[in-house]
């Protein structure tokens, strides 16, 4: 039989009218399926002739049909990080078409270790995400120590044998500035999110290299935590100093939200007297005043990447580093030329 | 040896420098703690003359050690809802103090029994929350069948033998109301959430009782999704009809937010020309223009109370409903007296 004709779990999943991932909960045995659907399954399985290859039947064996996601934040931190949602939504939307479960592990940091430690060893997840990625992440010599399977998001800065969705901030923080020094800014600051952060990190050398690459000179850098009220503290710092900035470039899209209103206490108009970008063209960005110029991610896509490739890699596959689209600038209102009348180096 | 003197596992946790989860891991001999660490905790329990209690050791045995939530949600709708990332902040706080893991599963809808019954057949979860509530919910039935212990967010309007952390939307939607009819407001409008969801429905029927009890006419009410998209074309269809409305009940903040900047676009002055109250006092409400007028819900604290919950009700204790603050409206400036000019019967 060539492998066109063999019939497949989706062949017997549509056959069945369910899912791929009940499919496979049903034929390989496990609980969790009604009488009568496991037997309309067997049923079309039967009909299509078809039968399980042995390397699927082997690997099913010790499987846990989980995957895992361990996060060392303080918890408060998810309800403001409207990255967490849309990546676990891009994960969800593979494991449930999948049949497999996400197990979510909150830890202290100082737990962090452990927490990878009880999922490999309790069986409970066949894989991990690997998120936050740190400086000198610790994490990669850990996994390969515990042979847990592991996809990170975006390439850490230490060696690593897992594959990583290669996300890459800089081409959009780049395009940003390269916006604003085109529309005539000399005089551009940043917003940027915590140091020990790759991805935080990575967007302020992104931001320093874009003003050096326009011929500008260096901009004010102020760091904050990504959080709403941190992007508002940065931005009274930026409008409060002697040598205020006409555009601000902010690390995400939470930090300029409150960098707008921010202008408008001090009667800062945007864009007239000050252009600002965010970072995550998130849900709002479109609806709030003036509109949000900002940096198109996709982490519902790269969710679904990490989710699909963990996948492969738990099957025994070799999984290369997975490419995603390059961030796009989103044009928006927030942004315009400077001020005629404000040179910057006015004083 | 009385209660009081007999050491606990939070004795011998803070002695060994580790946290309560931690320690029942390794005093259970469970995998995933390092060597040295489970050496520590079991010196540290020996020099307390720590002791399990059979009914702990019972009950340890067939433990999954994790909890579960399923969602029958398009997995794209997760990114747009504050209230999905705070209330599993609020859970992981719980879970994470106690050693716990999140089991999540999100499912078609035509799949949502199913994903229950996997998580009780393969022993995967000790007990499961239940979330987005419907009208006529089967779900209590089927977990009842299963014999899973749950705890449901809000209480369901069919019998239910499981404990309910007590949400209540109504208390915020009436002050909304009445703070807009003390204002002088008679032409208030709603824009709802889908009807299908308890707390779509209830938001409602409170807008309309509230009218009722402040001697106001009904006013229009739009269904929409709770998108930022949905909140938006409901505010135009609002202020482009014959009798505009002089201020919007909003059945959350991103719809609010978004309404605020079809305002805007039609020229209509929020708070002058209409007022805008939102829902969930999100972490940007303080930070649009003008900041927005909105009911503070605490789906945090609910995630922990639902947790704890959850976990006593594993342990074996009877739960009782869980009841919690009311919540309460934050007067912010997207609200005010209506225009003088302006009357709801001007044509």
């Amino acid at each position: 039989m060539t492998r066109a004709d063999r019939p497949t779990i989706r062949d017997v999943a549509r056959a069945a009218g369910v899912s791929k991932g009940t499919v496979s909960f049903a034929l390989n045995g496990r609980p969790g399926v009604s009488e009568d659907t496991r037997e309309r399954i067997l049923a079309a399985a039967r009909d299509l002739g078809w039968t399980p290859s042995t390397k699927a039947r082997a690997l099913s064996v010790s499987r846990s049909f989980a995957v895992g996601l361990v996060l060392a934040r303080e918890p408060e931190l998810l309800g403001a990080d409207p990255f967490f949602p849309s990546f676990i939504a891009g994960v969800e939307r593979t494991l449930s078409d999948r049949g497999q479960a996400l197990v979510l592990q909150v830890v202290p940091a100082s737990e962090e270790e452990a927490g990878y430690r009880r999922l490999a060893g309790a069986g409970r997840v066949d894989g991990v995400f690997l998120l936050d990625l740190r400086v000198d992440d610790p994490r990669m010599a850990l996994l390969e120590e515990l042979g847990m399977p592991a996809v990170s998001i975006a390439r850490p800065d230490v060696p690593s044998g897992f594959p990583a969705v290669l996300v890459d901030d800089r081409p959009g923080i780049a395009a940003a500035v390269e916006h604003l020094a085109g529309l005539g800014h000399r005089h551009i600051a940043h917003v940027a999110g915590p140091a020990h952060f790759l991805h935080g990190s990575r967007r302020r050398r992104a931001f320093e290299d874009a003003l050096a690459e326009a011929g500008l000179p260096a901009g004010p850098v102020v760091e904050a935590d990504f959080s709403a009220a941190g992007g508002a503290a940065a931005t009274r710092a930026l409008l409060g100093a002697d040598n205020r900035p006409t555009a601000i470039v902010y690390s995400n899209d939470l930090m300029a939200i409150a960098g707008l209103s921010v202008a408008v206490e001090h009667g800062v108009a945007v864009p007239a007297d000050l252009s600002v970008t965010g970072f995550d063209n998130t849900a709002l960005a479109a609806y709030v005043t003036p509109p949000l110029t900002s940096v198109r991610t996709d982490p519902y896509r790269w969710g679904r990447k990490a989710a699909e490739a963990l996948l492969d890699l738990i099957d025994g596959g070799t999984v290369d580093d997975v490419p995603v689209p390059a961030a796009q600038l989103v044009i928006r209102a927030s942004t315009a030329p400077p001020p005629p009348a404000v040179r910057t180096e006015k004083r």
